[in-house]
């Protein structure tokens, strides 16, 4: 029987380039989005790079180019009701869970988007649980969640969970967390809960803590322009390499937040797609929440800004590195050696970032440079606002 | 200039006597509730055993027999605008906080239960966090948290960090928490975020992870029967000892869940409001979350089963023990080590547990027993529930 899987958030960056390529490698695809990322690009008045059509008429040119349907079901994932009913009908056999608001900044604009990422986070994933846990009770949950929730530990940061001695005596935790954001304390949040519905439920579940993501094209967005994915270069939505990308071919400053000694992994997105493909080709079992740290390399801040300032030299772009007062609450220099064997083990043949892969990027982001909007690559979120003038300090 | 102290559920078991204390020991106190645990009660049809007047008409008895006002600020916490104006006109310098759905059982109903319980207690949390971060930063937040956070590790429980040498190097986690619930969850997810709170935005916290209250009575509850508290001995919001002690006297077995190895931190009442005012004297750090573990003495399930058998004998009451079918999803058998030494340090004086209390306790009971209605004992809420007659197993 074909295997089905079900994307939730499959209309975002990663979650429609991943449906074409689960849908390519021969699986019953349906995605799942309210597209509420459009309507939050609508707020926040950014655009993705590339002009995207809508998720219907995606799923229509993927037809047309490759003869295969993908299954649209339009709802929101803290709907309860619509939840059951899309997980009933189209019984997947895994869940490949991208239905998240994605954007640490969003989550830090004031208190209002701080309550809006928590509760929706985590209300849709209970939803998700909650609707295995009675209808599909042997499916199997790929969730993303990102290594930012780690923060930066002193200690190495191992695969999910942590055996610590102490007073002669051993246990097995999950990692502790402390993560740098509202968002990220959302996917925390989810981490627990899902843990728990394995723990108590006996759920199959992976949960991958995904590094930054960086990439503007897979195997599918290559093949039909109206295949592309939405790659944002603005200060909310966009990751760092592919704001710095966007920033040397506007001509601006590559803004490096402080010292720029932060540390994080880093992967292609063609690797997302390829380690979402492992997880689902291997199911956690019942009763397990495995998890994965998703990256291939690690990066400080400021080696990223300086290979694309290399790179677009080579292409005549003069650029320069400039280091900006940091927005968020961060160390800028700390200790951070994150495993990360459990996909490889499984497979993964990774795509290191190489000064071609920079190279082509910056080219595609040329070909749509007039679409680039200054004003988004800054934004001015602020982990800790300013006092407004003339405010008393302390209370 | 006279201390202002706001309770958050101050119409709940222990907010009413936290706030009648705090008052009595000169504070300008303000109360703020939504009264939603009383709509609770309705929707599970279940009642506290002694009638508790309008939260309006205790603050108007306590004004009567002790000659202290209680300001009363009705609303919901989830109310971002209500939390910000409320903190804004009250200006406390200390916030204690109870304001949350307090009861496992109800949050393991359904996913709807499960999901309010988690957005209701976090999105009043945050609401109250950011209140703090921009009206009055150098506030004290002393919020209430659980045991139940932990969990029964193989390990101590330490109070609140966890130390870790791992591969040579040394890193002090928040305590890696186990949950055994939606509810217990979702004061994992406050944790973390109060966590965050203090980290980025330098605010005070502590974080009282309290045991299992039991009593009846405080000292200000006595006064009047006016000014008692809501005693719930029903299975969602009942506390064991408490439960047990109605089973006594309503001629019910004492219904002990598993074999009653599972092992917890008990506290009277009367401890609840004399650590809750070590926390208030002794403000943490700005920056700083403190965590206490909030209890006096550790039982297993079946010791206070048994004590309460034999404390109802003595007064002339024949009370059977019963082992039942264990509705939740906990070790009946396990290790457990916790400290509580930080309050013993701030000079707690434990009311611990006697036979001559439980004996009190069975007075009073007794005095109300007419009102003990016995379908509420046990009501069935499952951590996994049963599935229907003839439904299939797996997917």
């Amino acid at each position: 029987m074909t295997e089905r899987i079900l994307v939730l958030g499959g209309d975002g960056y990663l979650g429609w380039p991943t449906a074409m390529h689960l849908s390519a490698r021969g699986a019953r695809v349906g995605v799942v989005d309210n597209m509420s990322k459009r309507a939050w690009e609508r707020e926040m008045g950014v655009q993705p790079l590339i002009a995207i059509p809508s998720l219907a008429k995606r799923i229509a040119a993927w037809q047309e180019v490759c003869g295969r349907s993908i299954e649209l079901f339009e709802g929101d994932l803290t709907d309860t009701d619509f939840v059951h009913a899309t997980l009933g009908s189209f019984r997947p056999d895994t869940i490949v869970h991208y239905g998240e608001q994605p954007s640490a900044p969003y989550s830090m604009i004031d208190v209002h988007h701080a309550a809006f990422t928590q509760s929706n986070n985590v209300v849709g994933t209970l939803n998700v649980l909650f609707a295995m846990r009675d209808l599909l009770p042997d499916s199997h949950l790929v969730k993303l969640g990102t290594m930012g929730e780690y923060g930066t530990p002193d200690i190495d940061i191992e695969e999910g969970y942590l055996t610590v001695d102490h007073n002669g005596r051993r246990h097995t935790f999950l990692y502790p967390k402390t993560p740098g954001s509202m968002y990220h304390l959302s996917k925390v949040h989810d981490s627990h809960n899902m843990h728990f519905a394995t723990r108590v439920w006996g759920l199959r579940a992976t949960d991958l803590n995904q590094g930054v993501v960086y990439g503007i094209e897979t195997e599918h967005t290559a093949l039909d322009p109206r295949l592309a994915t939405s790659f944002h270069y603005d200060e909310v939505f966009g990751t760092a390499l592919n704001r710095f990308c966007v920033q040397a071919v506007a001509g601006e400053p590559i803004t490096v937040y402080g010292r720029g000694g932060q540390t994080r992994g880093y992967l292609n997105i063609r690797d997302t797609l390829a380690c979402v493909a492992l997880a689902v080709d291997n199911p956690a079992e019942r009763g397990e929440m495995r998890v994965f740290n998703q990256f291939t390399e690690t990066f400080t801040v400021r080696e990223l800004a300086e290979r694309v300032r290399d790179a677009a030299a080579q292409l005549g772009i003069e650029a320069t590195v400039v280091h900006a007062e940091n927005p968020r609450f961060e160390a800028e220099e700390h200790y951070y050696n994150p495993r990360h064997s459990g996909l490889l083990e499984l497979g993964l043949q990774p795509h290191l970032l190489s000064q071609e892969l920079i190279d082509t990027m910056l080219q595609r982001i040329v070909q749509h440079r007039d679409r680039i909007r200054r004003e988004a690559l800054v934004m001015n979120v602020r982990w800790t606002p300013k006092p407004a003038a003339g405010a008393p300090v302390g209370s």
